[in-house]
């Protein structure tokens, strides 16, 4: 449960904004590599925090990200010309550089003042990891961009995707945080309705905090004297990490794409108050085994059927809010426990059912929600910092450069820590 | 005419307003016992008077109407999963019977004390008469169930329907509590324009105030020395009843459907501010002659084509607000007076196109609108005593158990009273 | 740059708002007189000034507009029969004449004393030049109906249509008062991506005062010692004239159907705050050059492709806002500044790509936009005026009636007053 007022603290993320300033704090992806695929291609509108941009990539490779609207009389700077490294306004020619520079004001006379004062709001970026990143925060304290491990990981090795949800961030990320949901929402094999008493649906949750957020343990007893441990990492104020062991695979069938050894995990990034990107991530752990072309397939929306899932030339899900997810109310009675297909349309499912905002003052919540709850006090502890006009946690990027998340099945009492003490540290 | 106050204070549902308050002091229906049709089906999403709710029918056929999200963490209970006498989320998998207990809680551990505590809203139900009723007010002066005639009937001899209608329910009321604007609104035989002028166009109204609401009389002479007599009830707070004799039947195709002896009436219950469901009852009242199936197909949208009009899987009209209800101008010169086919929909596109909610305060009412001026005195006084306190008229079955609709021609100077006498009493 | 106060003076619309009652002192067109082709034919809806209006051709040929709500219990007039010199509602068939007089009311007795108090809000109205004007100001100030040359031309020389926009009457006025953006957004010749640094991008803007509103003139450089000199009209509230010589035409298709002498212009007419109608106008200058069917065509949606550009039924563009103008990025690089298709189109891209109400604190203007800047001190001075109880100026027709634009080339030193002197004069 959270009061009201606290409840709006976090989930606006205007700018002057609480959840909004602290969100400006840290580098934010703003794109894929892959929505600007050349130079000089066509710039792509990108709407993030609540502001409305445009994004290009110049003739040098250099990515701006700047005002959708020209300062001249506001035309869309979507509809603009990238030419000659700069984005053309297609009203009166005016182009601006990547760094929001004038270049050009060919309706002016030549000598004209005005093209060295007007400038275009323009945010500064990096394109790393097959992401876009950009700091919307004061010029003045620029952190250095984020460095998480899958970040470093060969081509070959990573993944990243990202699907649109029509909800808040923050009922999509304690989503993606909640461990105990998978035992029911993402139980797919039913055989019949009981099957789910049969497992161990109420794991023992431990949170360690850290200094980029905190790590947090689930347990679950495994027949005989054994634990399955999955060691998570939220890592502030938006993303979160997971291993993928996932022994339940063990019964199935082995073409399985999931089997390849991997790390994965997403960010939650607000595009405004109601709507949200998620960013999916993933990074092989092994060198000699590369991510493969059906695992790739899949993960394009997350254990999904892969891009056959999203509305062509979108990031949307053709099982949506509109159309109740393709329920199927026979299959819910007799094969899966949600009757919709696909783990990530499950999420939203539930996600968006919610409504675009959460009302957190008619919640109930138990020791299962424990992750929740200290990720929600870190997010409010962060946000009074901010407004003290200190720095929140987690920016400098030494913070998250060597973990690793990592799951697995520990047989005896041998502590976590000790069994798993090597496979969570990054490798990349 | 009406001031804007008290037209606020009449057209509002919500709760804490002074119209919804007062419609929660009624049992009201909350949908079709044929939407929930078999034991342990899928849910059904119910709106009703600004809630949102989740009806189910259990193991047991008993039916749970509970709030539509999840007191855990606020997960749709629409995507639940109905099964062994309980409703189960599908987000931790947590499970309400039809009073609103949680009756496994199997993410937390087996002895949780939570399990007892937390209960879901679930308002009581009944499933008569083929409508599942709920009481939304509150608890400790829960009235006795209604038990209007129609109700009784056995299913051979009784007809229910539901539409969906885009106004406040208000104005959807007032136009089927209007009897004069049957001769042009449904004036289906127009022959030529000046046929409207060749009838009664302008009946006299009675009204007389009753214990559940008032009866009014509207009367029209025919030809030497006949009157065309009907008498309609109006039951608070939100029901009509009519007789349907309809002599104008008899210069018609002797296969027409309606040529069956019977009543029939509506029950506008909100939705919310702006959206409304139209309950079509009719009721044979001849034992001997049940309700055919031509009869009940053109019924399902109240005397228009019947199945065929609605968008199949829902229960909104294929003409409808958003095409202009495929009015056809040449059939309104020619044929009809409207160019609108059926009844139903012509009195949709007269509602409907006042706009969501009417301004009552740019009105000019005549003596043709005598029922509706004191339907409103009734609801404003019914609406004051909530607020005293006290109960609202006609919560008392007694009120409205005998009483019975009924229209006829009357030659000579017999008062309806003494003609009508025995027709005018339930006979189910 | 306009202060936010001012800007909003300057955009609202509605009764009662600064710039609706500058509006309102004006006549202004309420639809076209091709959408009542015929007396009694079924009345059209009309939005106006954010008002909502029923548009009517009597028996008589003459036009009713009219409150769009029945004063009885307001259903909508537009359902309404047009018959014997009245529009009768179909609720109860209440009828009313052009000037809102009811003369029937026959639900109500035959000597009701309410037929003769009861009227429905009517303007005043006169079908003239192909547009059905209407005056919504306070009636004992009722000025003279406009007399634009066009029109007074015949109707051979003649051409009206009207398009749909999204978006605030001003910055579509504003788009079209703009000279300098042709060169940009209306360069459809390419060749390559840097024509248009070979003319004359920057043209001067000179402005002159007049009682109508004012004239102004763009002069380019051409060649050596030659101009290319267009004279404009800002007639107004929301009008504006030009000639439409187009030397760029002369390297063209002979075929072109714009090689016709004439001069056109747009009204950018209110329909409420974020919407607007755009009338265009075409003249014939020359009495034995008629318009031509292809001239039509292609007018229809001004420099488009025709009626094919509109979405049947309506007049609102096939490439609108909800598909980007299916702008087309390959021919935006290679042979048109904006890879839109259609003058028409391109400027909607602009006007209404910058969101409903353009916030004009964030603009940048220049010496391109003098036109502009004058345009927004004349409306802010005349509403002024309003607000003092004055006349607003070009209200009498005799300060616009014999007015004409002119574009063209001249050679050498010769004033342009002098070159032009007679063809800036009306000769219909």
């Amino acid at each position: 449960m959270l009061k009201p007022e606290d409840n709006e603290r976090l989930v606006r993320v205007g700018a002057g904004t609480p959840a909004g300033e602290l969100m400006r704090r840290y580098w934010q992806p703003a794109l894929l590599s892959a929505e600007l695929p050349e130079n000089d291609c066509p710039p792509a509108r990108v709407r993030l925090l609540g502001e409305d941009l445009v994004a290009f990539r110049d003739s040098n490779g250099r990515i701006g990200l700047i005002d959708a609207y020209c300062p001249h009389r506001r035309a869309s700077m979507f509809f603009g010309r990238n030419e000659e490294c700069g984005l053309r306004c297609v009203y009166h020619g005016w182009k601006f550089d990547v760094d929001g520079n004038c270049m050009d004001m060919p309706n002016e006379a030549a000598d004209t003042p005005m093209k060295g004062r007007v400038k275009i709001l323009a945010y500064p970026t990096v394109d790393r990891g097959g992401v876009i990143w950009t700091f919307m925060g004061p010029r003045d304290s620029v952190p250095e961009p984020p460095d998480f491990e899958w970040m470093r990981a060969p081509s070959t090795h990573r993944f990243v995707s990202k699907t649109y949800e029509e909800c808040n961030y923050l009922q999509a990320m304690e989503g993606g945080l909640d461990t105990s949901h998978s035992s029911f929402a993402h139980s797919n094999y039913l055989g019949n309705k009981t099957v789910i008493r049969n497992i161990d649906t109420a794991p023992r949750i431990d949170v360690e905090p850290a200094d980029y957020g905190y790590r947090y343990i689930s347990t679950r007893k495994v027949g005989e004297n054994q634990r399955y441990v999955r060691v998570y990492h939220y890592v502030m104020p938006n993303q979160q990490m997971r291993g993928a062991f996932k022994p339940w695979f063990s019964n199935k069938d082995e073409k399985d794409p999931h089997r390849v050894p991997k790390s994965d995990g997403h960010l939650w990034v607000p595009i405004d108050d109601e709507h949200t990107w998620v960013y999916n991530w993933a990074c092989g752990r092994d060198r000699s085994v590369p991510l493969t072309a059906a695992f790739r397939d899949e993960s394009e929306t997350f254990f999904g059927r892969g891009p056959d899932d999203l509305i062509p030339g979108t990031f949307k899900l053709k099982r949506n809010r509109g159309n109740d997810y393709l329920i199927d109310r026979n299959v819910q009675k007799t094969q899966t426990f949600t009757g919709i297909k696909g783990v990530n349309t499950q999420d939203f499912a539930l996600q968006e059912g919610m409504g675009p905002i959460v009302d957190r003052s008619k919640e109930h919540l138990g020791a299962s929600d424990k992750a929740i709850v200290l990720m929600r006090r870190l997010m409010l502890e962060a946000i009074r910092a901010v407004e003290r006009g200190e720095k929140p946690p987690g920016l400098d990027p030494t913070t998250h450069r060597n973990i690793r998340p990592y799951d697995g099945v520990i047989a005896g009492d041998t502590p976590w820590q000790e069994s798993f003490a090597d496979e969570l540290l990054a490798k990349w």
